[in-house]
């Protein structure tokens, strides 16, 4: 059985393996993934983002398991963009010391840097519709941090929750605004510390300076995760917005949007395959030298390589 | 005469024309960067990120005119990666005001996020490399904020500092810890309030952290960058690092590693123009339209798009 296999008869440890390869960006991950195209496009993608010391993990948690509750199966992939040092591995770690983790109805996975960022993103994609195609019915995709990154990783899921907590300061309130545009639902956790009301009072206006009067008005939610409270009222606007997404038709074009970007990633990387198998070694290391040297610059020296594909299609 | 014509006869409008043409990610802003490639590579590129509030701006300001001070022409590009909202000019703006602006050896110039990350990165780097070409001794590449995208941007800088202030709390640490690793210099700014020496402490503990023994070890400096105190030893710094770099062969290295990124850039964007001149877009559409109908995957339908490519070539 090839990996695509294993993950459709419900193997566990394929779904892993598959990922991992995804994350080794390995051409044969993408034709596994291309044999699981036409098991996915069920699961519902929850984006939730946030800074560290929101509690994120912790609504991860409760949420995973008030959709248990229901019957609902869980996938979980917590990405960690901000560490390339670390490999990024904290988050997961954490999320692992749960009871959620002996759920045969729920899979974790967690990701960290490796290498470029956008390499990041498409193994976050790629993980996400690997446990699509496994069956899960929601899929919880977590990022930590607040920026560009996390927008671009988030921008996988149907539906983006952004976390925040009372008493931040305004310097880093300002470092957030850029993603607040993103967020489908917002939730002030720790909402038993001091200033909950006036958080939820700041995004509120900070919502109403968006120009584009949206159909969709974005809930603010108080929690208090860690004992429970709120995270029914979360599930119950994740699920408003779902069917606001599927009865607008946002959903279907979510869909072809998504399908359009992995078509283009997927023509430019093999693109980029043919071009590294077809141009020999000795050449590019002469071109780079030629560069250093200055006989040429580098838009010339691609202009140069490409010659000869160029010639043939015109 | 072009705009590298304009760009290398000192027309500062020229240079501004240039870079907007980067950020349009016009084919033929990279034609003008060809031009001008032969003229750069004399630039010291300094990085510097840092969260906000640390006072960054201020340190640019002190440390452009201590190099206007003895005589070297300074360029800033200034980029705010985390605010596809604002467009991020934030930071440009706020360095607009000041006296700078009014020196004829000095250019400033800011940049927000349009659309993809990845772009953003590359326009920094164009500009950097036309402000090299234009002539600037010193150029300072400034981002905002703390994150994967910062590091990605300040990643085309020779020497790079991080600022950081006394008494941000651990979470915010914690976020940072990623980007230790890139710091050539440290500046603790903002010393004379509570905790500077404590923060300098945990610096120097987490530097201690890395595996790798570098034959450069990072110098932490405490400045009061609004008072001028300790831009003196940065500047010290950083031409000790400017030293380091050009005496190790790791200059060289540098410039060559950017090379060849480069022209992998150049390689797959003009590959990717040229393949769009070559799909029709009924082709493209009946396939997203296969896509979605699940008749066929996204790696499949790419092979599909690049069999004649590839058997021209094979």
């Amino acid at each position: 059985m090839d990996l695509a296999e294993r993950v459709l008869s419900g193997d566990k440890r394929g779904v892993a393996r598959l990922i991992s390869l995804i994350e080794s960006e390995d051409d044969e991950a993408y034709v596994q993934l291309g044999k699981l195209h036409s098991h996915t496009g069920n699961a519902h993608i929850i984006g939730i983002t946030g800074p560290p010391g929101s509690g994120k993990s912790t609504i991860v948690d409760k949420l995973a398991k008030a959709y248990r509750e229901i019957g609902k199966t869980v996938g979980i992939v917590a990405v960690d963009p901000t560490s390339p040092f670390t490999g990024g591995a904290i988050l997961g770690d954490r999320i692992r010391m749960t009871d959620l983790t002996l759920d045969p109805g729920v899979f974790i996975r967690s990701m960290g840097t490796r290498g470029h960022l956008g390499g990041l993103s498409r193994a976050a994609s790629g993980a996400v519709r690997v446990l699509d195609a496994f069956g899960m019915d929601i899929i919880i995709l977590e990022t930590v941090g607040a920026g560009q990154s996390e927008v671009e990783i988030v921008s996988h899921a149907h539906t983006t929750i952004i976390v925040e907590m009372p008493g931040l300061g305004d310097e880093i309130q300002t470092i957030k605004a850029g993603i607040m545009e993103i967020g489908d639902i917002f939730i002030i956790n720790k909402a038993d510390r001091e200033g909950a009301d006036k958080t939820s009072m700041e995004i509120q206006a900070m919502l109403g300076l968006n120009p584009n009067k949206p159909e969709w008005v974005p809930p603010i939610i108080q929690t208090i995760a860690r004992k429970g409270k709120g995270v029914d009222a979360v599930v119950e606007k994740i699920e408003d917005h779902y069917k606001y997404l599927k009865d607008s038709g946002m959903f279907e074009k979510m869909i072809e949007q998504g399908i359009r970007e992995e078509l283009d990633i997927q023509i430019k990387s093999q693109l980029g395959r043919i071009i590294k198998n077809n141009i020999d070694d000795k050449t590019l290391e002469k071109l780079v030298k030629d560069i250093i040297d200055k006989n040429i610059d580098p838009y010339s020296a691609a202009k140069f390589v490409l010659k000869d594909i160029e010639d043939i299609l015109n």
